[in-house]
């Protein structure tokens, strides 16, 4: 029969005593590393805050991001020495585990990428609310830029959730000034001086009347020979924002001055070569 | 021969009774965190349902999946610290099982990557029964948002099963007004400004009679210089749904009434240049 | 020389003795827990066939695969356990294993991922046999749904072997009603008002005649102002796999009813300018 | 100086003895084990061969490739028994060579790829030789399947080596009968009904003619409002492989029964509309 | 003060014995495999050689590398078993190495893919010297075939030079004869009948006179019903590389034919329907 | 009870000051190791300065990088050794975080790739700031190069983000002098040879003038034979940047040298066959 | 207290020595591996310059690499067994700096990838400064080739760097002579025979003149029957690079030998068929 007596309670009473001082000593441990990393991180972020004038808003979204992760890691490792100190064999368990694990880490490390992306979106100023930009095939106005998923809201009115991973390349149009560009087509029979120069008036008139015209349009020159007309290029520098109306507006004004000016934007051209019929074409064919 | 007599049974038996001990107090440790666990899940839930006002439904369904995920992994490791207990070297049999373990891991990543995609479609608000969304090559309404699928109804009647994990970005259509665009071109011949007048007013009486629109219809003026047309851009907002109604009204009361005050919407024009005959064209072709 | 005369026998036959005890509790062990297992199968399928009407002959296909992988990882566990026992270090080879298994088991993930979509194909109710489905660059009827590949047979008549981690998306036609979509265009000289009514009164003829329509066909409005044409769009639902043959009636209903009204559908326009010959055109380039 | 006198000659001889006892027995064992083996495969290869209808050809090929991975893993087990036997770690050695291997092995998962595949396509009834299949950007029939690779020779002479990982969706265009089709346009003047009945009569006569037409074909109706012709649908079922030599047969028949009762095919249709010269077109532009 | 007098010198000696006594053992055994294994792949190819047909060059290529890869991993084993013996603990500097390694191993992988592809190129027939083969982008006359890499010579003179893990697919155009494809249209007023025979008189003049031709040109029939022209197939076999001579000589030869029976290959035809002018086209337009 | 009083406090001390001893051991290990480090680190960069004129503040970047690498794995090294030397296994707390970790590395590789492509996009002289490069989908001047992204501004005024990564291949279009290439149509009708030698003179014409052209523009002959036109292709070398101002100039100048010697830049011609209507065209299709 | 009065002081320096003899002999023998391995390499690279006639400049690049490797590979060996020998676990380490290693490999693969192709690029001779090469989307003069990458010099005056990783595929075009193609369309109405016979005088001629020429350019005949054309082609060898300067010298003078001989280049036909008025078309349309 089991024999309890045998058992020498004594030096078990020892061995779970020492047990007890290291949980203490462990947990005490813990204590004092997560207020000191808790600190650490803190300062870095009011540095930063400071020196690269991240908004407030995205400061505390990424320091609480920052403990969170800290403090989960730090959570986890005690987990793990507590169960040592016990006995459990929480190596064993967990590389048990790793198959599982492992599934599970590449069906979520999309999350991963999208949480790593999101950091550095908040963290750097590629991307702001209200800017208006171009992701891959997404382009809008963002309405909010989270750790996971930025939502792009398109012009059409739709709502884009745009996973942070899925931003690679990321092209902000609403960083300066742009460009204006009007590409104006006129007859080969047509004087291309005089079109340049009836151009470049409107362009000066245009300037002086509207103020989102950052730098004056101007007529570059002849951009193509093409198939029924030869093309002239404008390009002009404008406000942000602003250069699909002073695109609209040059087209306007263009149309009218070469209207005023009697020069002709061309409609396709097509030269008509008939068949003199009285050479009996294609004689092997018809008559054979 | 065989001699039991010489086995130390009453060795074996004390052995026996530590062992029984351990189990006893594993079973006992698994009922503990198990109520812990399912109740700190329960509480999270709760207080999240509240804050961030997930609908009932669906935080049963991430409750459910976060105490089934939990359960199992917590029945795993009781599993193993049983086995390891009784002295069967679990370790060694799951590293063993490693190898097949991977390929069916690989294997079986994209249904955890669909049931981690699908966590957050039914968490976040991104996606609604009856919302009309694109995600990938297929549109339609939504249908159902499972763990694994969401089902879409496309506009044609088919009904689209989508893999979560095929969700990556997804563009919701039902999240406040839509814009509604009609793009009109009008002769080269026509008062570009008369033509634009016109259309404001039309636009201005359907935006009165129509409460669907949000946002009066405006004529944002020459988008473009065509082949054969100049192109007027009219841009409005309107309900959420209601944009292809208004764009036909919109598009049936332009052509009236550019049909009343005769402003042309021209059919595509090409000029002829005819060979002129009598000045022998291609000699060298013709008469060599 | 070798001394067999030294060997401990009586604690050799001990050994094997305990080792012989081991192998029997083993495999009791193995035929305890894998009668368990299948009958928790058993049951679980049971209920799945009761709860969510899956049909007897997929719920048998699951159930056996089911038992099928529960048993092999049985074996397999019973014979590492095994050779563990008699002294052969399995972890070991299986280890050593690793690098060849890791190849195959790259090699083979494809076969492992055609079985869990499969298993998910079967188990959900996403296609049946004889569903007209779209997946991939193929279409078709579906002839079987295996656990590796799905049969679809194409409307031409070629068989598709699709292996089933191809299906990612699938669009299923066979559920519910569908549309019928004619697009229809009118001269820029008709009236589109004559010409809605005419259209929607061909729409309610053949609604009343053909009871495959289910939701009357209605004439939306002007879709689109074409080069030539002004588009009328007219849209119905009809009974599943009928769309096509409504259509078919729609649209020679229409051809018929617009030419007994004198409404023309129109052929491609082009506006023809000349050149006027008087002026001298491209004087630099016929003069010089 | 080394002194060999010291060592323990007798205890080594004992040692060696027990070593070549265990050698024997592992090699025992292998061949015990493998003679089962082979006959487990044996037998299940036979009544696969029986139940599934596989041909004998393909039974052999499938049987050796089992019977020799089977064979080399057990050497590869022994082996490594062996070497640990005679106090080799051959387990650390396959560790230390993972690095290579993992190397060779992402370079050879392509041809493993191309076994498990093969193996597949030669079990299965998706594909024979002199079959018309389809698979990724190859046409035509096949020469021959092997483990590796699957030889398809196109229509044009070409001979196509594909590997079978390659082939994951697999078209097979000799599975039943073939579907001919034939869309014709006619005039917008011609009746479609009268045009219809025609090509109904010529169908019919050609399906009591031909026999290689399984089932009529059958005018379905108006597919299609053209730019310049209403088309006209016809559908029939012929024997595998005759779809073609049909669908020749119907094009000519339809022209010649059309010529025969004054109903056109049309060439492309243009309206022309001319600039009137008159109302001096394009005033601005000319006169300026 | 380190006392090197209190040192075991004897013990000392008689391990550094005991170690050399194993060194020289391992040698010897590495000597003996060495040349047995070398044996067998010989023996293996040379029985290749003649049952396979492979030519002796490419038996040599592939000998020589089977014999390296066997020399390289076992003077690799035996490197470790000597570091092992003399005290090195080689595996756990293998293992450190491993990070290392696994990037290597990654970034190598393309070489190893390489040279399985390589391997198997060689050994089998699919593509010799001299041949005409398509692979990926590539086409061309094969100039070598390597282990790393094969050269394609371009028709343009071009050579390219093709990895072998980038041959997936091969076609091989030197594999027996080609077809020769004739697609020639006839105006929808010609007689079908009198053209096929036309054409069919051709082809059998042709295949008479010319030796290239293998298999008879034949006129399969109506191919297609085009916008201007009724499409009637030619298809024939000729030798191998001839049939692009075959092609352009039927072309002449149709050509010639039907200009001596009057059978014309039709321009592109279009329809004029010319607006009635007295009609007043486009009333509403330009009356308003 | 727990009996402290048994505690070997000596023994315990004496383990504690052999801890504090290597403790400081290996802190003071640690500052010259990381002293010898940053040094060694700093010379290097030194030299590669003096050697390959690296830009001071790019070698300072780069050298911060290297610094803060070098350091926080000296950081981690001697933490793990603290760790174990006071008894905690530091190895097994990593190996049980290596599966979070795993999913982790391959979430945060997209961030190593960046930095490490971005390591050597400062290194070498690939890219300037000011230079005008297109990589991928986007061209434009760069603006600036991070570790992280690259900003290169569009012409279009518009901020493109690129990660590092990326940029895998990059086209400088600031590296020398650039190519003016101008193609330009004559008619069938003109002499090559007198429009060779127009254009050849108003080449060495510009030439002269403009500074910005390096190697004169030369006519290189008849580039192709077009459907209506004879191309001929002019190629000359500019200054960088330059090269669109030149083109420009050169289609200007070409233009008005044709108008002024008569030669015509041809409109896309077409050969009108018209069908002779007294031949009763179609009978079969009209009179039928 | 601690008392080190009773640490053995004699057996820690005993134990020191033992250390020290230990770090020399690893030393010495790094030194001696470090000479024979360096020395095997030089003369490996020696015999290959001589063997394969690898120019100097290629060799010492490569050479060096194989130095830098082998010395880094020892110096880590040696450096983990210094660790070792004083008692530091560096496989801990290391195996714990896995994780980080990992991630940090995955990323860096690209890099190491570039270099095993940069190994080869340099090795063999498939790419030459001053090549005209093509490879993936980039072509142009090779300018140097890299470790890391390679810079390509495109026509347009563009440097493309191109990572040696993105070169898979290779199309070298300085490579032997090039093909002259040109293909040139006559009239249905012009003589075949005749057309040939002037296109082969003019190629014969043309081919005694240019020395460039390397195999006559020959009449291959009837390429294609286009849409309005009977296309010829011509095809010639020429010396590298002067393909282009050939095939316009021969577009140059096919034309004007055409042009002499009366023999038309076709613009594209079209035949008109007009719709007879008098025969009432489209009566439903028009009258209805």
């Amino acid at each position: 029969m089991l024999n309890f007596s045998e058992v020498n309670w004594e030096q078990l009473l020892t061995v779970a005593g020492v047990v007890a001082l290291k949980l203490i000593l462990i947990l005490i441990g813990f204590l004092i590393v997560r207020s000191i990393g808790t600190r650490i991180i803190d300062r870095s972020f009011n540095r930063m805050m400071e020196r690269d004038s991240v908004s407030k808003g995205r400061a505390l979204t990424l320091k609480s991001l920052m403990v969170n992760v800290f403090s989960y890691v730090l959570i986890f490792i005690v987990i793990v020495m507590l169960l040592e100190t016990v006995g459990v064999q929480a190596t064993a368990l967990l590389a048990g585990a790793g198959v599982v694990g492992l599934a599970i880490g590449f069906g979520a490390q999309g999350l991963v990428s999208d949480i790593v992306t999101g950091f550095f979106l908040l963290l750097e100023k590629q991307i702001d609310v209200d800017d208006y930009v171009t992701t891959g095939s997404f382009s809008g106005i963002v309405e909010s830029v989270g750790l996971r998923t930025t939502q792009i809201r398109g012009f059409d009115g739709t709502l884009h959730y745009v996973p942070n991973r899925e931003i690679t390349s990321l092209s902000n149009h609403s960083r300066g000034n742009m460009r204006a560009l009007v590409d104006i087509g006129i007859s080969y029979d047509d004087d291309i001086d005089r079109a340049v120069s009836i151009l470049q008036e409107v362009c000066d008139r245009i300037a002086q009347e509207d103020e989102n015209i950052v730098d004056g349009p101007n007529v570059l020159g002849v951009q193509g020979l093409g198939a029924s007309d030869v093309v002239l290029r404008v390009v002009g520098k404008t406000k942000n924002g602003e250069q699909w109306g002073v695109e609209r507006k040059l087209r306007k004004a263009f149309k009218e001055a070469f209207d005023a000016h009697g020069i002709e934007i061309p409609f396709p051209h097509q030269v008509y070569v008939e068949k003199p019929t009285g050479e009996s074409p294609q004689p092997a064919k018809d008559n054979g």
